[in-house]
């Protein structure tokens, strides 16, 4: 391994391209190679014109490459004495992997940093204008995965008594489990509830509803991944757009 | 109100510079006044040598600006014409009280816009080479501020079982409230922690141990506000550093 060797494990943020950090990009502008996600941007490669780039796309349910794929790439990239950049959507650290890659990369004794990103669950809110902690409403936000690695349903009990905000990564596929889930372990059928796609993009859409009624209305819309799922009272506070008040 | 008067409410992220976004950028580029927190890293200040610069420091315990003198003034700037920027640290709307800003500028009418930041929980994770989610390891993470408005208990039961991550802000005050309240609640003593003290900056420390034993290590070693604690298994990936091995 030469000198020069290291990987930079970097959030790409939610989609926006200016909600990159300062940090990331000047990883992306000495990058020799970026191995980029479906999730990231493209436009964000406009900032490392010199670097090879490699798609490896992981969407859930759509043919991606395995996560020890890419762990092996990483090491053999840095091996050959390359500057990697791994692009990740969002924060490499929050549903992104990154601590995989991370440990594959502590045990090959390459020198790595990590460069944290905006992560989508957060950024969909302040998209949508919804503070996800509000003095009076809640004492704190949980993000949780509603695609668990084992099928296994979430601790919806405890997610209710918690009485945070909830923001749900992946959950478009569950989403009718999700809101049965918190409904029957005790929260209002009437809890404020959005679906923000495709968030921070130029083709966001986004509907506020309640927990109720939202499976319905993701179908009828056709709301699909990516997708972030908001549920508590400070969804009250969603910005109103032409698109949400049709359902209000 | 002029036609350019408008406030951007606008992360800053957690501390180091570069942690900002470039969308935050050009707002503090083409700011007239900048309204600033305590917790926000001056050298961020160099990116608007042409702004007026007013500190509005809310350091819980010490002197401060009342939010509502915070909400009327950033009106009061718009209705002049004036471009404003609410510079806050981490993230506006995580803990941030952006929420309220952004309902009195909704009130006045006055336009804005929020700028997501990088919150500075993750950022400590992160910081720390900690995956605040890992497969195997759990399905989420859950940011509470360990400062309720009311000084009442948090509910410690729930929060262990959901199985997240758990990341305290504004919790050091109350850290032995906190290490007891999730033993009693049936958490294990032995559970990974960590307090990371002034996170991402040249100054950052960090002490690595368990739940049990953090309250009395946290006083030994005097870490103050601000500073963050993260409960969970992920700590266990946390990078090894001198300062961490000496309580290892």
């Amino acid at each position: 391994m030469t000198a020069t060797a290291k990987v930079y494990l970097v959030g790409a943020g939610p989609g926006d391209p200016e909600l990159i950090t300062l940090k990331a990009l000047k990883a992306l502008q000495q990058a020799e190679v970026v191995l980029v996600d479906d999730l990231v941007n493209p436009a964000l490669l406009a900032h490392c014109p010199q670097a090879r780039i490699v798609p490896v796309g992981k969407r859930g349910g759509c043919k991606s490459t395995p996560q020890h794929f890419i762990n092996r790439m990483l090491v053999a990239l840095a091996a050959q004495g390359q500057t990697v950049v791994r692009l990740k959507g969002g924060d490499p650290f929050v549903f992104g992997r990154g601590g995989e890659e991370m440990l594959a990369l502590r045990a090959a004794n390459v020198p790595y940093e990590v460069i944290p990103g905006l992560t989508s669950g957060l950024s969909a809110c302040a998209s949508m204008e919804v503070p996800v902690t509000h003095r009076g409403l809640n004492h704190g936000v949980t993000l949780i995965t509603g695609h668990t690695q084992d099928g296994e349903p979430l601790p919806w009990a405890a997610l209710v008594a918690t009485q945070t905000t909830l923001v749900v990564y992946m959950g478009m596929q569950h989403l009718p489990e999700i809101s049965r889930g918190l409904i029957q372990a005790g929260m209002s059928p009437e809890m404020p509830c959005m679906v923000v796609e495709n968030c921070t993009r130029p083709q966001q859409r986004a509907v506020v509803s309640s927990l109720q009624a939202m499976p319905y209305l993701a179908h009828t819309q056709q709301l699909k991944s990516p997708a972030i799922i908001v549920v508590g009272e400070v969804v009250t506070l969603a910005k109103t757009t032409q698109q949400t008040q049709d359902w209000q």
